[in-house]
Formats: C-alpha cells, sequence, structure tokens
C-alpha cells in the first residue's frame, strides 16, 4: 500500500462516514471536488496544509490520521 | 503561526538535534538540499509523502511531528 493510497483511504472512510459529499467537504476545506477526488483514490499526495484544512473540515485530529496511515502502511504492505 | 512555519521549525528542530546538514538529510530522504531549506523556512508546505520520508530520515514518528506542529499552531497563533 502506498503513502498516498492509504491517506487516501482513510479520508474517503472519514468523510462518509461523516454523510459528507466530496462536493460538501470541497465546499468546507476550500478545495475543489476533483482535487478531492484525485487525493481519495491516491492520486494525489496532499500537502500538509491541505490534510489539516480537510481533518479541520471533517472534525478530526490530523496526527491521529496520520498515525492510521502509518499503521496502514506497516501492517498491509503490498 | 502558519502551518507551513510550524512544520518547517519543528523539521528543522529534529534535524538539528540529529546533527544532520540539510545535505546529508537530502541523501537519505531522497530529496534536494534546496527543497528541505523551503520547507525548513515555511515557503513549502510539503507533500505528506515528502513528511513521511523526511520523518523516516529523522527516525521520528510522523503523527508525533503533526502533534507537535498543531501544539504549536494551537499554542502561538500569530
Amino acid at each position: 500500500m502506498t503513502i498516498e493510497k492509504a491517506v487516501g483511504q482513510e479520508l474517503r472512510f472519514w468523510r462518509t462516514k461523516k454523510g459528507l459529499s466530496q462536493e460538501k467537504l470541497g465546499f468546507e476545506a476550500d478545495l475543489h471536488r476533483t482535487h478531492i477526488s484525485l487525493i481519495e483514490r491516491g492520486l494525489r499526495s496532499p500537502t500538509i496544509s491541505t490534510t489539516i484544512r480537510l481533518c479541520a473540515a471533517l472534525e478530526i485530529a490530523p496526527d491521529d490520521l496520520l498515525k492510521h496511515v502509518m499503521q496502514q502502511i506497516a501492517g498491509k504492505r503490498k
């Protein structure tokens, strides 16, 4: 599993859990829906700033997100 | 304090603590020295991938780094 894939999966998990569409999350985090789509599919690596803005909009702690990402990479490396 | 400034300060703190030059860290993390310089000065926001590579080279946990960054932003916002 790549870092990008793990970050994307984690963000998508939280977005759907919160019942937000990519459009709505994009509005909240001031990002275009297509940018969010690329990130969620692991096709773009978000910057730290973008990640923190997304986490704020999703009401999750950025360091928790990264912790889960690191666990995913360590445990399920392909 | 901006996110970029906080990330840069934190990375510089750990690099100097480990006694690494920007050149040496760049070699370890496969990044150009000037890229590291821009990140440390808060002039560029690293991607998640770049941050994790830098943390690996510095032997620190990426989620700890982000936790310190969030504390800095929360406590010392200018």
